[in-house]
């Protein structure tokens, strides 16, 4: 968020960001999907995180993916060859994802897929520690991802993307021996801001923490669907 | 950089801020300080990189350090034990330092330090590979840092920041044993986009490149201040 510009328009802008957001999620409780936001800084593992995710539960679920990058379709062509539908969203100069661009992806994934038969729209935002988190897109949870490189200090100085996440992925812990790091330190900064996260070390190389991640998507995706079919209002 | 808001507006955003930076240089060039503005993703080496630098440059240069934090002043705390003077900004919800607030760095250091007995401003950005690459703060020169644990493809999907860049460090070089990188893979590809940058590899545990950082950081000095004297408006 760029505060250079007075206070009343930075709260017009979250406040139509939020709406937008909002009105994206009714698409996808319509459609019964849910829908999930994946945030972390550059180079923390989302893309290989997702091209795990995609092999493992493809017998699960049906999965969709929007994209966002800054430019490229690096990552979208990698998801590609998973055989799902992948919608490129390049920000340009944007640092994050906003609702009006992923609502441009929902009218993509309406017009050229069959939305009904989605279960799961896996939204990988811009590689960014702090802006993602304050700009929801219409996601019914938030997964944060952090490397092990990045140090235990990260939580405290980036607070806001730690406090709004449902699921905090402590990634690369392959990485943990080669390095001065106290991975229960992370787990305890980010405790600290927010007591009900789930937090799952997580290593893609060795696969550690992997089937821990795949049971807790399942259960939102399940518990979401109850939510959707029974038409409650609530947000789990 | 936010892009829900009107062109007009980001444009008026940028040209007020580039306006603060032009003042700000004006500042330092009058004191002859040489400034840089120092910035890559969280936890990349910033602030160790500067530990390596107050420590080895102390007794050739005098140095201040503006340190660019959302929350919390554990990075100045570290810094400060080089008894240096060390100004920390907390940006709150900004993802990046802007001149504005750097104005209140350099107000800072006029009324409680002696300016024109200092020699190097180092400014430690907000990490973030994004928006600080736009948001000029009033510096000589910028200086990205690149963990080799980020991955190959970064260039190519954040353009801006190593567009921008005077000088890539690419860090952390000690893990590469341990990951599947090509670091001439990582210069190659930000060369295509910038031919004329420094680009150092380096790390600061096994201290790979930081002789060759400290070169380039006095050369950029010396030079600075020859041009400063010289009373030339040329910038190198």
């Amino acid at each position: 968020m760029h505060q250079t510009f007075d206070a009343a328009l930075e709260l017009n802008l979250l406040h139509a960001n939020q709406e937008g957001a909002d009105h994206n999620r009714e698409h996808f409780d319509t459609w019964k999907i849910t829908c999930l936001n994946i945030m972390s800084s550059p180079g923390a593992g989302k893309t290989v995180l997702l091209e795990k995710t995609l092999a493992a539960l493809q017998d699960k679920f049906n999965m969709a993916v929007i994209e966002g990058d800054m430019t490229t379709e690096l990552d979208a062509d990698r998801l590609r060859k998973y055989g799902v539908p992948v919608i490129p969203i390049n920000t340009g100069r944007s640092c994050h994802l906003d609702s009006k661009m992923v609502a441009g992806g929902i009218h993509t994934l309406e017009h050229q897929y069959n939305p009904q038969d989605i279960d799961l729209v896996l939204v990988e935002n811009v590689g960014n520690l702090v802006c993602p988190a304050e700009f929801e897109v219409g996601e019914h949870a938030k997964v944060a991802l952090l490397s092990v490189t990045e140090g235990e200090d990260k939580p405290l100085k980036y607070p806001v993307m730690f406090q709004e996440a449902d699921c905090l992925l402590i990634t690369k812990t392959d990485l943990a021996p080669y390095l001065d790091i106290d991975i229960q330190q992370i787990a305890d900064n980010v405790r600290q801001m927010n007591p009900n996260v789930t937090i799952i070390p997580l290593s893609a190389k060795t696969e550690l923490g992997l089937k821990t991640w795949f049971n807790w998507l399942s259960d939102v995706v399940v518990n979401n669907r109850d939510r959707q079919t029974s038409g409650s209002l609530l947000t789990f």
